[in-house]
């Protein structure tokens, strides 16, 4: 078995691994990423495209945000459309003076590759059968095989950037971990076009036949979704039913402008709410997806990653700066406090914005009537917009 | 049989029939009220106790505020304890001056019934059998039976102030009414004490064990209330028993300073979300109870009752001045629109600060992050205020 050291292991090169191995790699500290798959397949998963303003400000941080300020599209609202009725929620009002930035997480994870490759960091692309060791001792380390060779990574410190199905958190005895889950009964088909947007902002749709969200990537690039029962097929849905389902679903005044044009790519999500605790094993780490998962309904997947990374970043730095080793044992109870209240924001506006088939008609009633309200009072609009803009990240003190 | 004629009939003698006859009344609007009741059982119904700024306001247009006025109390503000932790929520501050004053609705129906008496307005009590019918002609009429004689009231409108068990609701087909319902797993056991209350605002506290209020009718009488099993029977809380289950729900703080004394009334009410679409048939109007019930986290239920008051009130005098009959079939629409947001609010605060057993760790964790978000932003504390000191009246137009 070949050895190799390094500081931080950081399994995943997705956006939170690649993030975090470049502030960390700025500020000094060594890391070694390593992924399953190559570079092109991970920037072949079309993924979210809403930064909230913390996690531009930290990709300006990480030194990666030139391109995202030249090219990314800054929101100062989006609308809801409920039934019919268009409502704008002006973010940047509501909020003081906040924005979000679209800019697809593929773009972002372009920038970190080069700016990784730029400045020197390792990446192991291809590494397979990744597993992590000794988590709980002073000797964390890595075990991966490459090439037909087997090698080990000594590290001080492992962090998971895995993903949901990766392999950090499964390296967890499931008794030393408390699950919470929420699996929704639909899922989202969702379509890349290169039309122009329906509108320049982005567009949640409440109707009787369901949810649908337009979203857009650039100018000319647009990203539209439906919601779907959990068990439909991509191939019964041509694009032609996509576009005239969509329309259906729109308030006249959208749908009438509505450009249609053939699909770049076509597939179903499925929606589920999933928080591990703690998301910490000894000196494991785990970041994003691993510990969490959000429905798509406000946006929040990839920013929660991203406010994991931030916490995790500022504790490492005060470990080998200033040696605060006590700040590790709190950076489940940080990211948690954040996590649960973007859990909460994405079940509500999931929850107020689909059809579930299932609810009684008091229930109905009700989550219309709280959407109603929270639309009709300037208190409640701010609450959307606060939490669309992404809640402040906590102070590492 | 004996026949009257009256302009507007109004069935039940509780605060809101009261209410809309002394409104009617001073405008010079004939108003007929039949009570099934004696006046002293009326006034033994112990009840809700917080009233919004708007109920105050329209009692003072009734007539009847200066006893209010002068020995109610206003309240700026109220606690939430959150598991030890106690959060104030600052109405006046969050809602740009509004209050809630409290004054129980005995009080306030003692006020009302002797407004009546003095300026002469007649009200039947002991009225049984009372049956209205000819809603859907232009000659409606109610039935009644009073010392053995059988009477018949015929009148230009019903309105129907009962309650949720009155007859003037089960007098409409079943097939006109859409009903919409929920019925929680739990019951409030209150109890009345001639004691200082704890604190000098209302406490709602949410405890693993279960929900607490503190609630109080002047300086010297307390109401306090726990969350208890559905089935749960008074006999089994001595006195003893409640005052020592409240101490262990309440926060340490607050706890200590609790004086326990005997119980004047002890009693477990039942927690009900109920509306029914519409509220109306023909000429006859269902106001308060008689169309919707509320659980009583958020006291919305008196002043959910002084609303619809407000709204027929207001309909009735353009209807007689001004001959705006167009007005009588939107009364249903314009009520249900702030009926639905108190029901939402309602549900919300008991959703909140109850404990349900049968909900799953995701809902809980959910719950308990939805409340720790609204009280950490001060948007959401607004949200939390302006429904509890009361949304606006709708204006009739």
């Amino acid at each position: 078995m070949k050895t190799r050291k390094t500081q931080v292991a950081i399994i995943g090169a997705g956006p939170s691994g690649l993030l975090l191995g470049q502030l960390l790699h700025n500020a000094g500290i060594d890391t070694l990423i390593l992924e399953r798959q190559t570079p092109e397949y991970v920037l072949g998963r079309i993924r979210a495209g809403v930064l909230e303003q913390g996690m531009a400000e930290l990709l300006r941080r990480a030194g990666t945000g030139q391109r995202m300020d030249a090219e990314g599209l800054v929101h100062e609202g989006f609308e809801l459309a409920l039934d019919g009725r268009r409502v704008h929620i002006d973010l940047k009002a509501l909020t003081g003076g906040k924005t979000v930035t679209v800019y697809g997480q593929t773009e972002v994870t372009r920038d970190l590759m080069a700016a990784r490759r730029e400045t020197g960091g390792q990446t192991i692309y291809g590494a397979v059968n990744v597993a992590p060791g000794g988590m709980k001792s002073d000797t964390p380390f890595v075990t991966f095989e490459k090439d037909g060779e087997t090698w080990r990574v000594d590290c001080d410190y492992i962090a998971g950037c895995d993903g949901f199905h990766g392999v950090a958190r499964q390296s967890i005895p499931a008794e030393c971990l408390k699950v919470f889950e929420r699996v929704y009964p639909f899922g989202w088909l969702g379509i890349l076009a290169d039309t122009p947007p329906v509108h320049d902002e982005l567009v949640y749709a409440r109707h009787e036949r369901g949810f649908a969200l337009c979203s857009l990537r650039s100018a000319t690039r647009t990203r539209y979704y439906l919601q779907v029962p959990a068990q439909e097929r991509v191939e019964d849905w041509s694009d032609r039913r996509f576009w005239d389902e969509l329309k259906t679903r729109l308030p006249e005044t959208l749908a009438q402008k509505l450009v249609t044009g053939p699909s770049l790519e076509k597939s179903i999500a499925p929606l589920r709410s999933f928080v591990v605790e703690p998301m910490q094993y000894g000196r494991m780490f785990l970041v994003g997806d691993a510990a969490h998962i959000v429905p798509p309904t406000g946006a929040k997947g990839l920013n929660l990653a991203a406010s994991d990374v931030s916490t995790l970043f500022d504790i490492l730095l005060k470990v080998y700066r200033e040696q605060r080793t006590d700040l590790l044992q709190k950076y489940s109870d940080i990211c948690l406090r954040r996590v649960w209240k973007a859990e909460r924001f994405s079940w509500w506006m999931t929850s107020m914005l689909h059809r579930f088939d299932e609810h009684d008609a008091f229930s109905q009633r009700i989550s219309a009537s709280e959407l109603d309200y929270f639309v009709s009072s300037e208190a409640g609009r701010k609450t959307i917009a606060e939490n669309y803009v992404g809640l402040p990240y906590e102070a590492i003190e």
